[in-house]
């Protein structure tokens, strides 16, 4: 092993390739659930040497593991504990290559921070939409390989739709370049998004070109209660009609969900929590290409019709930004209260929105009767039928004992029902290695033999990110 | 091959397995520049009754060729002249199998004619965006086969854009179910766009659950003069910014095209055709969610800052549907008055909106230069990139002497060109059997041999529209 170490060494130099000290940055997962054991941490600095380490790799027979910022969340970016395998690491390569305004486009490289990239844009005078959680830490690159969602597919999309070109290294240690900014374009395969979501399984994405939007000329946001999902769902239809494409951001909150907030972060104030009747909360952004005052006569307008309608029973519009940031903040505190309130369960599912109320009535109903006391806390992305329908052990209770007994058993009622309801049992965090099993299970053997047979084709050797997504058919 | 014949006649009935009699409008492509013949044409009527043919015919060795309106451009989905392939056509499969109007989502057969499905859509009170010139004969499985594009990509995306999940007929005859309507949905790898835009080569579309808008409550056309292309880009960055998601029509027509236009349909008016100095024209749509009023009042304040910024020197707004309908007639009017002119040669090309000043400048230059006489017929989707720049023989000679003698020339210098400025040479219109050479030719070796690796993976026995868009490396 220690000849292609020193190739390495040779190829991107003796200090980016880490063999020794504390490599739990690269090594541990980002919820910690997992450490692996990295036969070394590898961190070129350009496109040319992410190829050349893929051709040495290659050569050696050793796997490569790609990761960006490490902030997955299903465990598809740390080496496993074999010690055997390279973990290539994208950090260094975080340069924003060029915005072409006219054309609406930014050229990135992988290993540029998300949040840095909003930013870049913003000074630019543009928006770059994509936002999530980790966006202070996640990368460009690992929000490609795992198709990142976040809070603003409602409107413009997963990370996929975003992307208009990419730069990958296959796993021959070729460059593929098509990083054109081009908006039409049939020639052949669409390769792009094979790669896009593919976790690093099928080629290591160096570089991508992706949209940008003007800016709006003003974000409002608003907090409302609704009588039931269903009228969520009728909410969402009519601001679909109403705001159109100013529609931003459509999330829903269960009252357990807004609870824990309220006890868990008690200066937060969290609209509405104390009425008896709403069972949920919407929280809706309207984006404007006009003026604040045309957005917020838009807003007052669709929710005077929604409370006519009898779907909002109560709503806020924030007055101010500052405002706008405490509502978004209430919405992003969840998954931090349900922390604090113990150990739980988390589910990242999709269905059909139609079907959103049903699903959740009989998958509650179904999980109360065979594993009494569990706690429900469900929160989402309604606008794009995405729900992480999350489940807190009873209170009082040991919940590391709880979840011991009773985790396999209620994953496997949730996305059973999941599969009963069409839906998704990963709707935005990818398979990585944690959900592999699933995909097995739920995915159809026509899909999973298609899939099997693009990474013989384009990966014969295995070495790319193996076991992660999808397992050749002998590993069974 | 007659024990072929009885089998297939035995899945779909003798009635759908055509071998005699005229069998043009399957083996003569739409353009009529080439015709096949089939060893039969094979019409099922329900997905089952695909698979069963398929696997029929990979048995036998025979290869199929799917087709659905055969209305494409690039001879992709007519017979070769062998007699040796079965035609399957999917036009009997046309239902719609469902509108679910809170997913925002249409389930639709593949053989359904596009403006069928876009009927259907607006009588439920929704919009179905995908929009072409062919929308009377083409069906949605052909415009996600070949990932049509259209006039409302600058809003809506493509076809692939506009699809959100899939019901296939593998190589091997086998029934991939994908048409869940999920927004978000990240297990395993993007089969779905794959699959789209690979022209029948990789799976057979059966049926696709598609993206609904609600429809908008007003919808603006306008026409401007600009005093250049430069200032038509500027004009669309301006659009982008003041109506942004409004904005869903941004076409530009160069003054020859429109000359010929007025010369040979003299009953259409063409604005601003007799003034001086009117290179081109741009036509622009606002589609609104509020009111007429309002998006009047937003189109009228971008013009203002267009003509005070001096990119627009002249406009009109529609004042009624009727004006609109007279403004895009001329706009489609272009290839029919290109035909009355006589023979031409077209090109589907894409570059980034900011280099396409200087591409058309550059090109236009060099085929006066190189071919001297040559008429530039330059119009498309300026908001996607996509210009259809064609060539039409100097006046008054001998068109086909011409064509004869030119036209190799003129597609090489032309791609040439497309290529250095990192463009497309098929944006909208796809390889087919047209332009696979062209593919061989400024595709990188890199992206062709992942084609073919994914080719020889999902379609082994190379049964699935062999020879279209892009062939096994033994057959160069």
């Amino acid at each position: 092993m220690s000849v292609l170490i020193e190739k390495l060494r040779g190829i991107v130099g003796a200090a980016n390739v880490l063999t020794d000290g504390d490599l739990t940055a690269w090594e541990q997962d980002w919820r910690k659930r997992s450490r692996g054991k990295a036969l070394a941490v590898v961190r070129p600095g350009n496109t040319q040497q992410v190829a050349e380490v893929v051709k040495a790799c290659a050569e050696a027979g050793t796997a490569i593991v790609p990761q960006g910022g490490n902030t997955g969340l299903a465990v598809g970016s740390i080496p496993d504990d074999s010690g055997t395998q390279v973990l290539l690491s994208l950090q260094r390569m975080n340069t924003i290559r060029g915005i072409d305004a006219a054309n609406l486009t930014v050229t990135v490289e992988a290993g540029c921070v998300l949040q840095t990239l909003q930013e870049a844009a913003r000074n630019a005078g543009f928006l770059f939409p994509l936002s999530l959680a980790a966006e202070g830490s996640c990368t460009i690159g690992g929000n490609l390989a795992t198709n990142a969602g976040g809070t603003q597919v409602v409107r413009y999309g997963n990370a996929r739709d975003l992307c208009l070109g990419l730069e990958v290294v296959t796993p021959q240690g070729d460059i593929w370049e098509g990083t054109s900014g081009l908006r039409k374009d049939n020639t052949g395969y669409d390769l792009r998004d094979l790669i896009v979501g593919s976790e690093g399984t099928l080629g290591i994405i160096t570089a991508a070109t992706m949209k940008l939007y003007p800016l709006p000329a003003a974000q409002l946001t608003a907090w409302a209660a609704v009588p039931s999902l269903d009228h969520a769902v009728t909410l969402l239809g009519l601001a679909h009609k109403r705001l159109g494409a100013g529609l931003t951001g459509f999330e829903v909150m269960g009252k357990f969900a807004l609870g824990l907030v309220a006890k868990h972060f008690p200066t937060l104030r969290v609209p509405f929590i104390d009425e008896e009747e709403v069972p949920y909360c919407v929280l809706l952004e309207n984006s404007d290409n006009e003026s604040e005052d045309h957005a917020r006569a838009r807003f007052e307008a669709l929710l005077e019709t929604a409370f006519e309608a009898g779907c909002v029973t109560d709503a806020v519009v924030a007055e101010n930004l500052t405002q706008a940031h405490q509502l978004w903040h209430v919405r992003e505190s969840i998954p931090l209260a349900q922390a604090e309130e113990g150990l739980n369960i988390k589910h990242d599912i999709s269905i059909a929105v139609s079907r959103i109320p049903s699903f959740v009535a009989e998958t509650d109903a179904l999980l109360q009767r065979e594993i009494p006391g569990v706690r429900l806390v469900n929160f989402g992305h309604l606008g794009d039928g995405n729900l992480h329908y999350n489940v807190q052990a009873p209170a009082g209770g040991d919940n590391r004992a709880f979840l011991r007994e009773h985790e396999d058993r209620i994953n496997t009622l949730v996305y059973d029902e999941v599969e009963k309801f069409e839906g998704s049992f990963s709707a935005e965090h990818g398979v990585g290695s944690l959900k592999v099993e699933k995909l097995e299970k739920h995915k159809s053997p026509v899909a999973l033999a298609m899939m099997r047979a693009i990474k013989r084709g384009l990966d014969p050797q295995n070495i790319l990110n193996p076991g992660r997504v999808i397992r050749p058919e002998t590993a069974q």
